[in-house]
């Protein structure tokens, strides 16, 4: 019983725009018509445009960056009905491949402006900036950061199953409260709530929509009960996710498909961004959630991760003391932050630009450890950084060797037109 | 021309107190007298207490890990002395081997008392609790944890160079900075200031060792400037650490050995602690804070680190939303603390106790990643457990396959004795 | 400057006979028409149809595989002309990417009659057999070998460059040698000589095809001074093989693309033969072969190669004692055909047909050895099975727990309508 | 209950000639009286003694090598009693640890004189050569191979049980014939029959001693019913390996530990040959090799393996046509004659003479795999050397870069007194 081509459970018109697409849709909200029905056991392919719905350009202008609408986002595939799957029950779901369209065979990184995304280094680097990748097959590299190039280890920033009307409930009220009492909430976006503007609730209209608009979960951080946008670089082809179920058919969706990210997605659009096609096949565990005693989702990577070898990563230490010399309490952020500064200076000595190498280590598969995390009042954490993805020599052994580096031409990533 | 066996630079006598050894020191200072002199490029010896200098015991009471003695910690051996080494220089150390005495194949790791020491998950396992292991070559093994075995990725928790005195004042301003200003320094040690009590100078002794005493840093922190107590796992055989330089002569100290530890050691006596021999080959990188671009420590992990593959890694997310429901803004500290919860309740159902859970994720190379770091307000990190440690198959797949798990007797790790 | 599409270089057509498309050839020759101009830095991506141009079906019967037409294979995609290369250069081909038609996920593997291809085991499973593989993505499975599933280390089993007019020669006369003057020639086939019937030589018709026909070399043996049929599984997404050139435009062709292959390939059509395509990039080593010292071709392996974890190999010992207990003297053939058996022997406990596992060890990716080749009179190889691609516990672990295997139902291969 | 230090089952004295030891023994043969026993799940270090019993010196002549008396070869340690093992059951072996001892860190490898052991290309290089390697820690390097060093993949060469009278018979059986009727046997040793010069059996003296003599199997040979020198690189720590057991008691024997080996061991003496302890536990499989379906060992490698990143190794390729010109059909051993070849060349550019290469091939992880074996009449096989072992860019890439390579002085291996 030969078995026919792998169907197609959803498809996207990249020359549409997003918010004309059935299929999809940006809030997580249980009324979100289903798009598609898919068997448990049956192996399907979705397709979803890029986490924008196509707001970014390939071309050497970060403006678009700068002005991107990010109220509209994520734009993601689904809901999709997976017949027999109930609240309480575990989706289980197997990455069989994720591929960027044939057509398209290019991604972004992008740096957002402080005052419109920002990121983890937007103190530093307050102003946008832009990488576009070209794909090779599994490489990619880019006009804006010459030098390197490295295997994707392409995956989707997200996953999840609908929530429940009370789990609504209960992310819309932990958030608001964390607004309301933050006093870091003066002076920047702390959290996202609910916001009716650019809602796209699917084949949803009307009333449904207004109150989808009205309710609806932003897509922007993932969540320990669902998962969602986790951007977790390891969900790759050959992983397997186990993801609570909240409604009946659970009401999976997926998108922001990532050609490559390092740990941390420090620069927030940090990693490749792209439109692409991912296969996955479902399973249920019926009553796993409490069989398996989960409460957040767990994943098993696939077996074909890049394997530079432990001895090809160049690896750099963070505290938790700030640059300007101040003590923080075993606070991992700073530590991290940090050690991505450790990179940054590193890598400068080559000729690459701040930004550069923010982008750079947004999207390329490095490391982020933690370290220790008990010695008072320091934290440590790490980054890996596999040597193997440029096509010169960075180890200190070699600089040490030849009294040092070389300054070199490395070009630079696309700016704002009015840059200062 | 043969060449003669590896040279002991420092012994340690394990029946002597380590108080009383004039090779070891327990603080951070740049008087400290040297206790041996290295050649760059020689290979040596060293030997190592464990962390406590001896005081917990190879049985089954936990009273010893309640009762420590912290004010005396780390016994380190040292410093010593690298003819060529000056300040802005780089020391470079490649561990060629770690080892256990041979007459004493075990260690330990503790939960600590929340009121001596603490750790990461003290606010629910506030009571001291223990655990021995025994080592049979690369592998270890514990009594208290039955069911698990597992390769070391044996390291040192601690190496670094002396500080000098500019750099001395500064780690005590910032660090008293901090206890000053901190809220939660009023409930709980945030950081560990100078302090003469149970100072151990190596050979100094009177006003000198009393100088020391007085202004010594505590071993505890790592510390950006130097490397120190990072309890990084990945330090292990075959690494090449590159440590910057404060003194002539560099002062290099190491200690804390651990046979195994987890990304994080979060219950801090959470390694395997061990006593042992570390050997190593310095060299020096003239200028090499400059030439190299460094302000900390960076590393390059050895080639042969224990490999499961990607594949038999189950892992766990952990999101900033703490166990009351409260929302943190992307706190990667309440993000791991959530995740490790997760791998103690998914553990719990195969019959361990959250104690012996709790030691062995410090201790058992698990992978501590930051996943998401970026995504308002969730930060999303994640722990990886390599299933293979395991003698019972503990995947998700082989218990859905059986509707759960079976509770097994899984016996107990040690105790206090005036336990509730 | 953005980067278009990549350019597709050379389509087929499935639905057409293979012997009438004019950018396929079955023979080496370098008077064989170039199919078309690839640049060197140029990426693009060449398509293939199945090394015996679709005679073999998705279906339950082995009976084309019986009957398969030989003097037609390989069909190859090329010759390509990339302008500059020249002989005595090294043309560098980096893969970057394999993947099946998405309208064809599926391949076969097969066992031939001995009288009709053979294989290594053809004495002891002299008829002809066939399973069919289903892709899901990056992975595969077989209704015809039920219980295993694994990840592609997908590649190309041939890829070279035309030889020249004198290296033909130099084929002819030493092949002819073997056939003039070995002993087994009597009874079997030692090489296959130039061969008219069912030549194919793209657009060559005439005089030119018939002189083709007549002088090139067969497809079956890779060979060392231009690699070929090499079937090396490690081709695969990511490497790097450096060709050597024997005539002016290299004459590059490509083809017997395999989703899967085990070292040695040892049923002959033992990898997971398919159609599909291959994206390439070429750049040209002037005066290569000098300037590397390079005869035969040399590989880098990409950075993405399943990795099970060391651990997770169960490996089997053969040795140069045939079956019947004679000693050979450091045979690696026997030794290594001693080694299948005894993987045959273990597996068949668990309820396969010795032809099912013939299949399975030729292109599951098993691990085949050269262990020790010194210590005479014995050679010792080992084959390495990852337990990881069965859904049950192969391990002797569970074995010895359980008091042996429970012999399961695992279904059939497909076998000839006329098996006895 | 603590456990106590590792028990020393056997110990060897470097200081006292090997033949007067009554620990060690030199021939397989069920008599040999039990050297100690060793409970199985009990945890033991046995030493033992470089296989030639101490002949090499650690010095610059290969004379010793010239002259080494190879009808004494290998001194093995025990045999061990294992309580509770009969004929028919499996004697598992966890090896724990192998570590040289301290006091001697250092080892051999070396070329036999064609006329006096010879080795996989004594053709070629038909004098003896020898290298010594230093050991650091896990790392080894040597002064008559500037340029490389390697972790080891430490390893016992040969571990068994002993034979049953019945096997014993065999094997002297099927040797003899290989003897009697081999062409080949004319012109060189082919197999090495029982023979009294030399015998050391344990504690046996008199009778039993001549009659060990006289029927004892010689150690050289691995054996398909036990294992024995098997040259297994990987059966190193962490490994657990399955072993028929003959006789009552199993009889359990260690020796020829290698720091490192290539696969093939290709000189014979080819592995880093050093005197060293073991560390090991037992278990038995009751009527395993029918419960597990075993003639022949099979193993389990270790999780801690060295990891090079499968990008990090350059392949060679060699097919079975001879230096010649002439063709062989399907001769692996032909073929990886010709890989070995192929490394030579390349690696000679850069100053190292072929004796050097050939030993370094030996005894370096190199990875010697069966390509294709049914392309007939050609074999193929790969060698994969990590280019990181060496202190210099050996890669093609870099030398493409640079237009070639640099000639080093890379100086000299030990060579004979009386080298032409």
């Amino acid at each position: 019983m030969p078995v026919g081509p792998i169907r197609t459970a959803l498809k996207v018109d990249l020359d549409k725009p997003a918010p004309s697409q059935a299929g999809l849709h940006n809030r997580w909200h249980p009324d979100i018509p289903f798009a598609a029905t898919i068997q448990p056991g049956e192996v399907v392919t979705i397709e979803c445009v890029d986490w924008t719905g196509g707001q970014i350009k390939n071309d050497d202008s970060a403006d678009d960056v700068r002005d991107v609408d990010l109220s509209c986002v994520h734009f993601l595939s689904g809901p999709f009905e997976i017949p027999g799957a109930e609240p309480g029950d575990i989706l289980t779901v197997e990455i069989q491949d994720v591929q960027p369209f044939a057509e398209r065979p290019w991604g972004f990184c992008a740096v957002f402006d402080k005052k419109n995304g920002g990121g983890f280094l937007d103190e530093e680097y307050p102003q946008a900036a832009k990488a576009i990748w070209d794909f090779e097959g599994i490489f990619c590299s880019s006009r804006h950061i010459p030098g390197v190039r490295f295997p994707g280890l392409i995956h989707p920033g997200i996953m999840g199953c609908a929530p429940s009307t009370e789990l609504l409930a209960e992310w819309t009220r932990r958030e608001s409260e964390l607004v309301a009492t933050s006093e870091l909430a003066k002076t920047r976006d702390v959290a996202l709530l609910p916001e009716p503007k650019s809602i796209h609730a699917g084949s949803a209209t009307g009333e449904l929509k207004a109150k989808i608009g009205a309710e609806g979960a932003r897509t922007i951080p993932g969540r320990p009960e669902h998962g969602g946008n986790c951007d977790i670089k390891n969900l790759s082809r050959g992983s397997k996710t186990y993801l609570p179920v909240h409604i009946k058919g659970a009401g999976f969706s997926v998108g922001d498909l990532h050609f490559s990210q390092g740990d941390g997605e420090i620069s927030f659009c940090g990693a490749i961004e792209m439109a692409g096609r991912i296969t996955v096949k479902f399973d249920i565990v019926k009553n796993g959630m409490e069989t398996l005693g989960m409460k957040s989702p767990v994943y098993i990577p696939g077996p074909v991760e890049p394997n530079f070898g432990p001895g090809r990563m160049l690896t750099f230490e963070g505290f938790s003391v700030d640059s300007a010399g101040k003590q923080h309490y075993l606070d991992v952020n700073v530590a991290y932050k940090q050690t991505c500064f450790r990179v940054i200076e590193y890598l400068k000595r080559f000729g690459y630009s701040g930004e550069q190498i923010y982008l750079l280590l947004s999207c390329a598969p490095v490391q982020g450890h933690i370290g220790g995390i008990v010695d008072i009042p320091n934290a440590c954490t790490t980054m890996g950084l596999p040597m193997d993805i440029f096509d010169f020599d960075i180890s200190p052994a070699f600089a040490s060797k030849n009294g040092g580096v070389t300054k070199m031409d490395l070009g630079s990533c696309a700016y704002t037109s009015d840059r200062k």
